[in-house]
């Protein structure tokens, strides 16, 4: 049912489909990095299957491969960038960049980026802050499957958070989460697989509970985390929310249920207010507050006091976020990644297309 | 079983009761304002109904009431404050006003504090943004009543996160979340009632679901925001780690398991690596990143759209996360606050302590 291939074989595939919609040399691996980071952390959802849903943004005239990126405005610590319509997997490490230059000089660095597309998994763009002893903060808006509570509206995309912290010695802090009870990608393998959701991730056309993993297609939204009121959903709904306005409000992009869909047979929502779909990012340095190696040290603590807290279960030891990624990261370098036989007929396609070698 | 007090008068009581132990005339209305503006938004349980537990505190030695709050570190965006053992309610206004003055000249403005108390309501520090036309964030970390997904530990407080959007002609935007499915004032509730608590918001010492709202008297804990893992508690978890994190591990507080607690009659945590608890504030100025008025006319937009989303059921329209408490403050500014016999009673009791005439 499914292939295994070498990420670097994977890679190469990538770049060459992304030089051939017209990308630059450099935009190509730019972008190859930022999506293949989701097939080596295990995100399947958010990874190579989507190439072809790219490739077809682009043909759809909806996404520029030679895009101008700009700032438009910018202080000492902040700074909002146009996307020119541009790949989000090339706009977001653009402006990812920036947050780290002005974190450098003052402090820290916040960019809003409007007129993008997809940005790949969240993770990926505030991880690059780790590397310059610097906290980083991604997250990205997007169109929208999400009811806020007592809705039976689709307002909000599953809109992820991303925060990555760095450490010394301990392996680092790395949450990337969608603002729902569960992210979209989880609810795709059922529904390949013909299986029920469990209650509390989707809801009806009426907003009743239903365990029906198609719900979406008739009418039905994903939860925000927490699921219903009694158990807090008015609070994923307020974190959903508060990623649409930095991404978009603040930038100038779309947001709510005006943000352009992925699938390019979707046509555009009318009316809509801003360009594109949004993003922001963040990065904090650490000595800006107190000297790195202070932190790492109690950084440090603070993850091998976490991982070696009391297990309910013995064999299910607690974790800290980014634990399972990185071991998934390091199993899927030395082993290779599994991909579906749906996404593997999609590759092919697209190596046809493109008259590029399969891999 | 209540009495009701006009706003005024609990103030009155408070601002003296601050004046006893030794605050200035000034911390003791900064203090008084940040203190009542929960029992105003209807979040009684951090209210006036704590006054009494921040005495015991400073009978205790752990409260300075004269403290010396100093900037100890500091970059043109950022800053470190250390609250030298002051009431939060006192240090949290303090670097909050340092996070607003950094973001008028730079952009942004962000301030970790170690070395202080509870600070009250997040939403008091975080609203101050507004009238500078700022986002403002706030969040807090506490003491340990919270286990990680997997563990029957308790690791975190309940830490809450707030962020405040301005808005035009509409009313802004307030979230303001414990980051565990239910917050610990809910359940005191559900326990002066003697009533059981939904499934999902606690679990007793062995980490199993149950419906004891005294389970955290034995051993149990509250469950980060998700309940359990198919419904993503890891990511509740998350959040909670993250503030911990931001709040203490880059300021230089205490974090995790050895929070020290708000009674004062429990022991401090052996051990402690840092100093007092500790808060993180932002401030980002909405021209930053695009002109305030085209932003203000999208946020009104936003909130607007959402206001008006299709509901569920028809007496329960969608609420933007703020509006509760502030038609509370509406109702409460004009008909009085109600507090419980138990809260009159500890009030009388520090009336006749001080000698200070009862409201």
């Amino acid at each position: 049912m499914e292939r295994n291939f070498r990420i670097e074989a994977l890679q190469e595939f990538t770049r060459q489909v992304f030089l051939k919609i017209g990308c630059s040399e450099e935009d190509a691996s730019i972008a190859t990095n930022a999506l293949l980071s989701a097939d080596l952390r295990g995100i399947d959802s958010h990874g190579i299957a989507r190439l072809s849903g790219y490739v077809r943004l682009w043909e759809a005239g909806r996404i520029n491969s030679s895009p101008e990126i700009t700032i438009v405005h910018e202080t000492p610590s902040t700074a909002t960038v146009d996307g020119d319509r541009g790949l989000g997997l090339v706009v977001a490490p653009f402006a990812m960049q920036i947050a780290i230059e002005k974190a450098a000089r003052c402090g820290t660095g916040w960019v809003a980026v409007r007129n993008s597309n997809h940005f790949g998994i969240a993770a990926y763009h505030a991880m690059k802050a780790l590397e310059h002893d610097m906290i980083g903060i991604s997250m990205t808006n997007a169109s929208a499957l999400v009811a806020p509570t007592f809705s039976n509206e689709r307002m909000l995309g599953t809109n992820p958070i991303c925060v990555a912290i760095p450490s010394g010695i301990e392996p680092p802090f790395i949450a990337d989460m969608a603002t729902t009870t569960a992210a979209n990608g989880k609810l795709e393998i059922l529904q390949r697989k013909d299986l029920e959701a469990p209650v509390g991730w989707i809801q009806d056309e009426k907003g009743n509970d239903t365990r029906d993993a198609h719900a979406l297609k008739h009418g039905g939204a994903l939860l925000p985390l927490g699921s219903d009121r009694e158990h807090g959903s008015h609070k994923g709904y307020a974190l959903g929310a508060i990623v649409d306005i930095f991404s978009a409000v603040l930038s100038g992009a779309n947001y709510g249920p005006w943000v352009p869909p992925f699938p390019a047979y979707v046509p555009m929502p009318e009316g809509q207010p801003g360009q594109g779909l949004g993003h922001f990012f963040g990065a904090m340095r650490i000595d800006a507050f107190r000297p790195a190696d202070e932190f790492k040290q109690n950084m440090d603590k603070w993850l091998s006091r976490f991982r070696s807290a009391s297990t309910i279960e013995e064999t299910k030891k607690v974790l800290v976020p980014g634990d399972p990624e990185r071991e998934m990261e390091t199993e899927r370098r030395r082993q290779g990644i599994p991909v579906l036989a749906p996404v593997v007929e999609d590759l092919r396609k697209l190596a046809d297309k493109f008259s590029i070698v399969f891999p």
